[in-house]
């Protein structure tokens, strides 16, 4: 079959592709590419080229689109935040544009930006948007929930992020494992304790305002032999998912049943602790990347890639 | 004068010590010792000898006391910690001992322990109820907050501990910043800015339960120039003493002033956000943990320093 797009996830830390067909069908997956980090002077070009020169060698005529922190200012060519709402022809219309070593140009896919209106506070993904995209209906009303190092939550209506809240549950993880006491009494290596999870995530879930009091809850349990190093883990981590489950649904008013996009086995995670809340979730597809990008680059035809 | 006491603070990462007359006055400070991290291979002897030899020399029929982490598992001799309620006699019938060089014992203040009749979680301090016992009058209803790397919020009836609570602050506020993607946004050595801490104070006091969230906004403001990076660190700091105080004064049913007992810059930043939160506190003496070593000594001895 013929190229028609070529994708790019293009992040901080990993640089995925895949080829797509002009009726949207994958063709093949690429992952393992470096990230913007790990790309020194700028040169962008020579890094994708090195990552999938074959594919753009081998199709002239694909159109070639990016989503990620490729975008930011850190990245290739800054694509500024899109405002919500945000459907998928306002990110298209707002494409940044990059040059290739043979003359195309890489479409930039703009990340999204949004204002809490009790706070003010701005907010901000680069990168998710495209999986949401991507796995969601272009009709009714959906919540999908992205599980990460910051997690989102987006509303979703009739193909437009309306509104999202990033929770920094799975950086705070690493950091009070590796950089505070508490990494003492946690074995992370352990394997998946689901007792211990659970305990931690009810927790979590009956009173989030507590966090800062609970967190110091692994340590006090370990000296007194009543959480072991090796279910220690999951125990914060349930603690955690569980603090961020608790408040997110706290401002869910509606009966919504939400769609987990991201890493598999953290996605269970969720989904065990929206169970606990009550709360039946869904899993998404884990290549809803590949299929956004395609979205996005099918309805921006006369503005993204000129 | 003659040295009646000796009393020292030995704690994790430094060790302070006062000369103390029969009359309870302080004759003289010393600090700069090393923490139980800093002395190899047990030698804590060697290391008392080193720091206060010279004293103890001077005062063979003195009484030698010490409180803080010396009496943890980590440290010289464990002394296992004092369930609530805890009062200052309870604490001296707990010592443990340690033999000096001389001859003498090192009397060992016990930590104390609580346990959340909510969750039936434990919590434990070790060195603050030095500083309880030495801060507050023997009689009446109290309110202790000892703000730190692990802040206590401790209720004391008539000179006894009767439950306390531990909240992670200033160690989170010292992950986050060194350990996240916030610290890139941070410019930590910048003085003290009050206007970005009573901002991030109300966040905080207003919503603890949106905490995990909340902290992602740090980044965001400034991603929007909304929040400069000299004005950033006093926002967080403010962000999670405003979280922490939020979620203690809810579960403060009754009118009791607290009483702010550590490090006075502090301290001080503990009391702007009480005062938000229309609570007016008052600040302790920083010498209190040698006024709580005398009392503990002093009310135990048949049975502290036999």
């Amino acid at each position: 079959m013929t190229t028609a797009f070529i994708a790019l996830d293009w992040g901080t830390t990993s640089l995925r592709a895949w080829r797509i067909d002009e009726h949207g069908a994958l063709l093949e997956r690429r992952a393992g590419g470096p990230g913007i980090m790990k790309v020194a002077d700028g040169a962008f070009a020579a890094a994708l080229t090195d990552f999938c020169g074959d594919w753009l060698a081998a199709a002239p005529g694909a159109r070639v689109i990016a989503s990620g922190m490729i975008g930011s200012k850190q990245g290739w060519v800054e694509a500024p935040y899109c405002p919500c709402p945000a459907g998928a022809a306002d990110l298209a219309a707002r494409m940044a544009h990059a040059p290739l070593a043979d003359g195309r140009r890489l479409a930039i896919t703009p990340g999204v930006s949004t204002v809490d209106p009790a706070t003010g506070l701005p907010d901000v993904m680069r990168g998710e948007e495209t999986q949401v995209f991507g796995a969601l209906p272009r009709a009714g009303q959906h919540l999908a929930i992205l599980p990460g190092t910051h997690s989102k939550w987006a509303r979703v209506a009739d193909g437009r992020i309306e509104s999202f809240a990033t929770y920094m549950t799975g950086e705070m993880y690493g950091a009070l494992v590796s950089h505070t006491i508490l990494g003492r009494q946690i074995d992370a290596a352990a394997p998946h304790n689901a007792a211990a999870f659970e305990r931690g995530a009810r927790l979590g879930l009956s009173e989030p305002q507590a966090l800062l009091a609970r967190l110091f809850s692994p340590r006090t349990l370990g000296l007194f032999g009543q959480l072991a190093p090796a279910a220690a883990a999951s125990y914060l981590s349930g603690l955690l998912i569980g603090s961020e489950v608790g408040h997110a649904l706290a401002g869910t008013a509606d009966n919504v049943a939400p769609v987990l996009l991201g890493d598999p086995q953290l996605s269970l995670r969720y989904a065990t602790v929206l169970g606990l809340a009550g709360v039946a979730a869904t899993l998404g597809d884990a290549e809803v990347a590949a299929t956004g990008l395609y979205r996005l680059s099918g309805m921006g035809s006369g503005t993204a890639d000129p």
